[in-house]
């Protein structure tokens, strides 16, 4: 199925190389597709890994060791795999990743540990061993590539490439941070539903790189949603190769560990939203501002209840300021809530104060706001202080072709 | 916007008058139409009445003063209005219920508050008083008329009129029951997410009507979803007039109790059926069989969480066995799970068993039944005892297309 590119789309930027990152790409044909579908970089010695994944009761066998394996907080090497999520296939998918981790410990002379495996596709059908073997063969002595080249091979139903970069100075150095995505759909929250790894020359701790990498994915990967259903492989990665030549980064006391936290605050904010906007169908991104509540995790909360619903995303997919749905979405999230002091608005403009409709309601602004393709909804719960973004996109028939149509 | 009778409808059956319960319909135009959509149903001095009503932290006033009265268990009146849910109304919205209830006790010279009001429709516009003054005062001296004008007069977006009857013997008197229901969207669990009402001649104590009422509620309405979204106003009732010739049931003990409960159960579930089938768009009408849960409520959960599933929903419009969906949808659900004990099924053919794809699946069998329009998943997790079914349809292009354009 050839989607067109998402009208959300934006171009690929111009990302740095990372010094101790290389990146390399090949043909696995995991699928009936020539395109390169097997990703390997290779990081430098002694680089820092920190992760979170998918909250799945039923996660991938990618998952578990990944998650197991990032305790250590050392890696030399990433493979993602595409065409083929090898989740849900037991014994036979576990023995595919432990040979790709094999191979490739083999090849740079590493613990098999150090090297972390994705895969992204299909449920159910084992990760074809001699593929896999003679994807990873190529990619070892594939010629280098760069990030757009990457991030190209690791998409599935993705209709654009998508990458982000930030850079912070640590004392008079400049450190750099590239990242790259894939994830359209299956997207929700519980943690980090799609693919995503960020590449620094930062030097940073493993377990500090943990903390940063887990409170950034609190207010970013965390608060986006396309269609609330999470998936059994989804996989955030941060690796940090040291090359950068500064005092390590230990703590919140070390110098420039704000700076450098707030540079990976930033790209996995772009990265969160480069997701959104390639929401399966989606033709508009859409911002849920939540204020008032009783704590921010409560905020989230409420605003994962808007964003989730289907009855808000098709009316904004119709251009309809309906802000009956957002009441209706607030009262479903089972949070603190009072009817007569929520208010509701669109694009700036109040619909709702306090629990009635505005006297004077001016519906023109705001029927000229839902026709563009930034939709920025405001929700006051009138109850405490917590806050926070969401961020979602509509809900149209494309949602409904590419998934009624995906797996052929 | 005129909507084509869905698919799944079924004729509306033979319903028998119940004693001591007289319907009238009349005209109050809450929208531009041309039709009943005010519903006046009297019931006997000495009714009994339970009720069950929206989770939502953002519920109508007709739902607050409904579940406040309901308490008393005594019951003369039911209104119902279509076209305008009265919901996010503030004071406005309660004087307008409150002026409906006074009107009609003043015609029956019973107390307001044991006159039920319900209302239907969009969200966030105040109910207006002197519409429903005349519509009111229309219905009270309107001619008695037939249960499938009130189920027709008491619809909004749905496509078909819905009623649903049973009968029980209590000792060698014959109790009979008729129910009506609207809803086809904004339908999920967390309770009876739709207006529905249940009359019945038997002799019921209120208390134990609504121990009745309510564990029906558990295992029919709480287990049926559209679309997972939670509506502002809905409500089930119960009436239950006392006219037939048999000693009152108070409790299990009583004579003919397992019988009524049977009977109530059983319109309570036809009448749900009926909502799914009624569903936005829906092409097909899907049971989700969970077994093996380490609960009942477990397994209801879980069945949930797969019905709920866009990507599930869209892979069985799409008629695709992708039981990878499954697998995702039970792994988000947040209930226990064990990949590798999970089996899934369609039309009685397993598909996965115990973790792993089934060798030698026939998808044959399976591609059959998903043409159908009565579409059956089965999973089992392994793990207990617990077990539930839950029943939802299919997500398709119908759905977008009523919801990116209703309000209008």
């Amino acid at each position: 199925m050839d989607l067109d590119v998402s009208p959300l789309s934006l171009p690929f930027p111009d990302m740095p190389a990372i010094d101790g990152v290389t990146l390399r790409v090949a043909r696995a044909r995991y699928k009936q597709w020539d395109r390169c579908d097997l990703t390997y970089v290779e990081v430098a010695e002694g680089t820092a890994v920190a992760g979170v994944f998918t909250q799945s009761a039923c996660a991938s066998s990618e998952v578990e060791l990944g998650r197991e394996h990032v305790k250590s907080g050392s890696a030399r090497a990433l493979i993602v795999n595409a065409g083929n999520s090898n989740a849900f296939t037991g014994y036979r998918g576990r023995e595919a990743v432990e040979q790709i981790m094999g191979q490739v410990a083999e090849h740079l002379g590493c613990a098999p540990a150090e090297v972390f495996v994705s895969s992204t596709g299909v449920i159910g059908v084992p990760l074809p061993k001699d593929k896999a073997r003679e994807g990873v063969t190529n990619a070892l002595t594939a010629e280098p590539c760069g990030w757009e080249d990457a991030a190209s091979a690791i998409n599935t139903t993705d209709t654009f490439n998508k990458g982000a970069t930030a850079s912070a100075m640590i004392g008079s150095t400049k450190v750099h941070l590239a990242g790259i995505i894939k994830g359209s759909g299956m997207i929700a929250p519980d943690m980090a539903t799609m693919l995503g790894y960020v590449f620094t020359d930062a030097a940073v701790e493993p377990a500090f790189l943990q903390e940063m990498l887990s409170a950034a994915n609190e207010k970013t990967f965390s608060c986006i949603t396309v269609d609330g259903d999470t998936s059994t492989s989804d996989t955030v990665l941060a690796f940090a190769t040291g090359k950068a030549a500064h005092a390590r980064i230990t703590g919140w006391d070390s110098p420039g560990a704000d700076a450098f936290a707030a540079a990976l605050h930033d790209v996995c904010r772009q990265l969160a939203h480069l997701v959104v906007r390639d929401g399966e169908g989606a033709s508009k991104f859409i911002t849920v501002r939540v204020s008032g509540a009783v704590s921010d995790d409560s905020a989230r909360k409420v605003g994962l209840a808007i964003a989730n619903s289907p009855l808000l995303k098709t009316a904004i997919a119709g251009e309809d300021a309906n802000w009956g749905r957002v009441v209706m979405a607030v009262g479903k999230g089972g949070e603190p809530a009072d009817r007569d002091k929520l208010s509701i608005g669109f694009g700036g403009v109040w619909a709702a104060r306090d629990g009635l409709p505005v006297e004077d309601y001016d519906e023109a602004p705001v029927a000229d706001h839902l026709k563009g393709q930034e939709i920025d909804i405001a929700v006051d719960l009138g109850l405490g202080e917590g806050r926070a973004s969401v961020w979602t996109c509509d809900l149209t028939h494309g949602y409904i072709s590419i998934n009624a149509d995906y797996r052929s």
